[in-house]
């Protein structure tokens, strides 16, 4: 089990890459890490966390990282030696099993698109994501991998997003919804009624659309979206979940009965944090591409870094891209059996 | 004062169309109704209220209605005498100043642009909310007039919006943003990116693109963004807002301390609750049309039928559509000087 480290991406990286690196590897006895980064400021914090000189590790210079307001595809061009691409080809090259990054997530799926290529029959990757519900976590994809997508994209999302919710949530057979803005087949924009007729064929669970306004109410165990969509979506509710922590200490702060009650259950706000907590998830899998790609939040600490780590094992071991090419076959939808049907 | 009142659409309609109606007329005395829908089923709920035979409401028989599974093109065309279209006409025709209406948001935006259609230099109409945010409410357009958009509506959204939030909340020179999937003017998708330049060149506060992780911290004042986009995202959030109460009682109950604590806060809890309130709020305007026209949420209760009239009657007054003219016009807004200067 060898994993690609990127350990310069993220906003508290390296350090807190290091960090959450080196707890991984005392987590997990049977991992490897490529640390990826440049050289010079990961020594000194390979030796803070322990792990210098270590034969679970070794250190992939990386000159250069993709800086967060650079456009992915320029940055992918100009700077070959960043660590994220020298991270996806030490995938590409097989002597990694995946790629962990927390930095640019645009440079992570050029990178990985253009190092590691597509899986055989799928058309655009797909960054998929847990997200709790009242009745349980659901998966959300696609949260942001891509700009523009066909209804074809979305399908081939539907059935990758089925086999993440099989694996990750144990599901056996999870519930597809398509993210609308209406339940009836007749609502929605050109991209997903062209999606729905295509989804209603398929040997899949496909409940149809489902709206913003049930989501969190979970009637679907899988709701697909085109990228822009999605990511609006996580980042929007992140930002919901953060200002309703504010209003909650604001209305618990407002005469003495209120602060003493709040004192009383001060455990119960913990409980309400954890929820939406990002940590504990990990990271996200962009699906679709040819190995194993775990993209963390920005904003990832070291308990995130580890757990992403933890997930790209997971991964591997279940021999994920297999489960994935299978599926694809099995309800139709490679891009040649789609565009097949699409002509008949 | 003369508002068509669409009495038949909604959830709880039209029981609590006319309650919110009779409540209207008790607070607002400078109002008339015209009360549109099916005769037989109103006269007893108008009897009940005690607003049969009342000089201030005048009830406009409307032998259908737009049922909420229908599409609404083919509602608006088979359909000519369903309530939202008499209501339509009425101000069409002049006899009234503005149409309330909770019922198929798409059936009333549809017969609105067909009876009333839209203002000069306007290509399409845009429905703003008033959102809750950390720092106080902000303005999101399009929350879902429109399935397909161009930059050039996003554009004029924009103006629309900072025209409401000026009026609404009493902003002087409202921050405008784009809702994108990043911060720099290089993230986006095509529409995005496209409207981003020509708001850059516009007299108004446009401060970029507004990412949805800052969106309830209140960045902007007026948030823009595409129907399909605004609409999930105002009914996810909606989902999360009631998923989140679930979640707060379930923590609060977990123990005899968190128990006896969340009863000497309970009034917290109604704060909290009441921050998303959508009664208060009212309705939604339909932003653009030629003629004032408030679209409720579909579970109006009563209070928020009432609210809905209540704020079609404060458009009316504050001449709001010449104020969109006039700063269409003056910040080059308007359909003819868009396509000019893009063609300049």
């Amino acid at each position: 089990m060898i994993i690609a480290f990127d350990a310069m991406g993220g906003d508290y990286a390296p350090d807190a890459a290091i960090k959450g690196a080196s707890e991984a590897l005392n987590s997990y006895p049977d991992l490897r890490l490529l640390i990826v980064g440049h050289r010079g400021r990961l020594e000194p914090l390979l030796k803070q966390y322990k792990i210098l000189g270590s034969d679970k590790i070794e250190l992939v210079h990386a000159e250069e990282t993709v800086m967060m307001d650079e456009s992915s595809t320029i940055a992918i061009r100009s700077k070959k030696d960043s660590s994220i691409t020298v991270a996806a080809t030490l995938v590409k090259e097989g002597k990694a099993d995946a790629v962990v990054s927390a930095g640019h997530t645009g440079a992570a799926i050029a990178a990985t698109k253009v190092r590691m290529r597509l899986l055989p029959g799928v058309e655009r990757p797909a960054i998929a994501i847990i997200m709790p519900s009242e009745n349980g976590p659901f998966v959300l994809l696609d949260v942001g991998a891509n700009m523009s997508t066909e209804p074809l994209n979305l399908v081939q999302f539907a059935v990758m997003g089925e086999v993440y919710a099989k694996a990750a949530l144990k599901i056996k057979s999870p519930r597809i919804g398509l993210l609308s803005i209406g339940e009836e087949d007749v609502k929605g924009n050109d991209l997903t009624k062209d999606a729905f007729r295509t989804l209603s064929s398929m040997p899949i669970n496909f409940i149809g659309n489902v709206e913003g306004k049930v989501m969190f109410q979970k009637f679907a165990d899988v709701v697909v979206c085109e990228g822009f969509v999605g990511n609006v979506l996580l980042k929007a509710t992140e930002s919901l979940a953060k200002a309703t922590m504010h209003w909650i200490k604001e209305a618990f702060s407002k005469n003495p009965y209120r602060i003493v009650g709040a004192l009383l259950a001060k455990e119960a706000f913990k409980d309400i944090k954890e929820i939406g907590d990002s940590e504990e998830r990990g990271g996200a899998p962009l699906l679709g591409v040819n190995g194993i790609c775990i993209i963390g939040h920005g904003n990832s600490s070291p308990k995130a870094f580890k757990h992403a780590i933890r997930e790209a094992s997971d991964f591997v071991k279940a021999k994920f891209n297999d489960l994935i090419s299978q599926r694809l076959n099995e309800t139709g939808a490679t891009l040649e059996l789609l565009r097949k049907n699409r002509s008949d």
